[in-house]
């Protein structure tokens, strides 16, 4: 029997997520997005995508597309993504989430479990096979002492002075470089200033790296019973400091300044600003860097368990790194829940997933059948 | 008899200047500001001085004190300059600029000569006591080959992330940081772009020192014949990095930009926020670096000449190094056009008066008398 699938976004990962997810006999895969341009590259791509336009600030149109399909994938921007998920699970349909909502998920959480749905929340790459990884680590240890997870998405071509392209607005990137990061430390929940406590990371086959304090833990934090929990970006090395310059003056700045008797909040001019200098343009190549350490006790002896992942724009398909490891989680994750294999209905970060080795091993299995390979060292 | 001399600005380098002329039996100081209280703080220090407040973008304010006194020294904003100095000539009066306007203060040269009076232009520390040295040693020369000007004021105490301050607007520095530089190379004016060619200096009494390309020549380019001359500007190693990063994300750039349909100038938002980082305080101790070269040949003799200039911040006084080395090589060339020194109609560079051993020789005292020494190495 054919299965629904609806997809909301058509922007650099849901456009390759939903491509993905079409190609397979059985799936038939409706895109919604407000901008018909990013729809009409879609149906050029693979003409078998249905598309739909429609305005997703509006939750009564994620409702009704929702309620029509066997399941959702949610690539909406940050800011519509919770009231996005709330509509879905409203409709009773299972959801695969990547929006990275600022909001607590576990709100939703009663609601889901009441209509019977799973919903699982950060389905990327970071969060999300970082913490199905992490899930997956935990479970196997009696005792789980550290995590730390480092991970960074950067172009492959180092342009100065920033030496960073991102997929998404310049105004998210910001966000991490101002957010206080919330860390495990001694079991006690501590804050770190952002762009904090910057250190060389040598990375295989990248070079080296500089790695700082960003507000990564998520659902993490709550969810992992471990007393040192940690997450830092990857950067290549010089990128932070300019970014704590232009923090320090003020460019980050959300509060209105008078310029001229005009009221400017800094932060919007600096988006501006950097929005043609950090848009990963198309056919640019970029790469995803990642690493985590979890460390524990089994059976009273000290384990400790690294996994790397590498992965590098795809010339063949055009789709970009960023694009392929945060929506081939997504859509191996979308599987799982169409094929039956994971059903637990709630509110379910990639962690809870991982606490099934069958479940971890489908999900790296189908990353690797598109040459997104997590490597244990 | 008394000499009357009228003080046109009551600013950072105005004020100090003020006061050294005032200090002096037998002059008579008006100090001219539409800004009321730091007129008011002037006449703390020194009651003698007699102020007026008056909005001097009015030319004829200009003019018609001018017109009242024997001396004009012009201490006004570099926009307000040229206008400024114009209607000085026009009411006849000798006058001593330090105003460092854009424009070509050459096109005055006639209007000067006509009314037979003495207007010494770029009157300051460098441009001014830059000058008058390469001056005086070109005059020394049958050949001059080389000239080189290594010159910038900094604060004591190095802040991250600029290590700088300045006792001007941000604006007025950033231009310096913009505006292409011109040299003379081979005998030729060749443009280099700003923020290039960044170089070591160790200063003697400083440390580590950078010197980048700045447009800083002025007169020097059109009034000595040398076919290689240059200027740069000497700043704590790092900053100009920093300035050259906001530079190419486009925070100088002068072309509105659309924020959230506004219009804004980069630069206004940039100078907005630079401006209280940058503010050299009441009290801040500052200094003043300079090292000149001169080279060429003498009865077939290659012959090197090398100046150097360490000041700083005089705590007794209050006075910043910056206001000692401007206000008084001002107040010095003020004092040798009050007593007939030097009295040749015109626009004057500093260049000029260096043509006379007696007359630099007198500067060089006056400025040794308040503990600015140019050494000879």
């Amino acid at each position: 029997m054919e299965k629904t699938i609806a997809v909301l976004g058509a922007g650099l990962v849901g456009g390759p997520l939903a491509r993905d997810l079409a190609a397979e006999d059985g799936f038939e895969v409706t895109v919604a997005d407000v901008d018909g341009a990013a729809l009409s590259r879609l149906r050029a791509h693979d003409p078998s995508i249905d598309t739909m336009t429609a305005d997703l600030s509006d939750a009564g149109a994620a409702r009704a597309l929702a309620a029509a399909s066997d399941l959702v994938v949610s690539a909406v921007p940050g800011h519509l993504g919770f009231a996005t998920l709330r509509a879905v699970i409203e409709a009773g349909t299972d959801v695969v989430d990547i929006a990275f909502f600022p909001e607590d998920p576990f709100e939703l959480d009663s609601l889901a479990k009441e209509r019977g749905v799973t919903a699982v929340v950060d389905a990327g790459v970071a969060p999300g096979l970082s913490n199905l990884l992490v899930g997956r680590a935990h479970a196997d240890l009696d005792e789980t002492e550290e995590v730390l997870i480092l991970v960074g998405g950067l172009p492959v071509k180092r342009e100065w002075p920033y030496e960073y392209k991102a997929g998404f607005s310049p105004i998210d990137v910001i966000e991490e470089y101002t957010r206080p990061a919330r860390y495990v430390q001694g079991g006690e929940v501590v804050t770190r200033p952002a762009l904090s406590e910057p250190e060389p990371i040598d990375f295989e086959g990248v070079g080296t790296l500089e790695a700082f304090n960003t507000d990564g833990l998520r659902t993490l934090a709550a969810t992992i019973d471990a007393p040192d929990m940690k997450e830092k970006t990857l950067r290549y090395p010089g990128h932070i400091e300019k970014m704590a310059v232009l923090r320090e003056t003020g460019f980050f700045d959300a509060e209105p300044v008078d310029v001229d008797g005009a009221k400017v909040r800094p932060i919007d001019l600096t988006a501006a600003l950097l929005f043609p200098m950090w848009k990963l343009g198309e056919g640019e190549a970029d790469l995803t860097a990642m690493r985590i350490t979890v460390a524990g006790r089994r059976d009273g002896q000290p384990v400790r368990r690294s996994f790397r992942l590498l992965d590098r724009y795809e010339p063949a398909t055009g789709v970009h790194s960023m694009a392929r490891t945060t929506g081939y989680t997504a859509t191996a994750i979308a599987r799982l829940l169409l094929e039956g294999r994971f059903a637990e209905p709630g509110v379910v970060p990639p962690e809870f997933i991982g606490r099934s080795a069958e479940c971890v091993d489908f999900v790296l299995a189908r990353l690797g059948e598109r040459g997104v390979v997590v490597r244990e060292d």
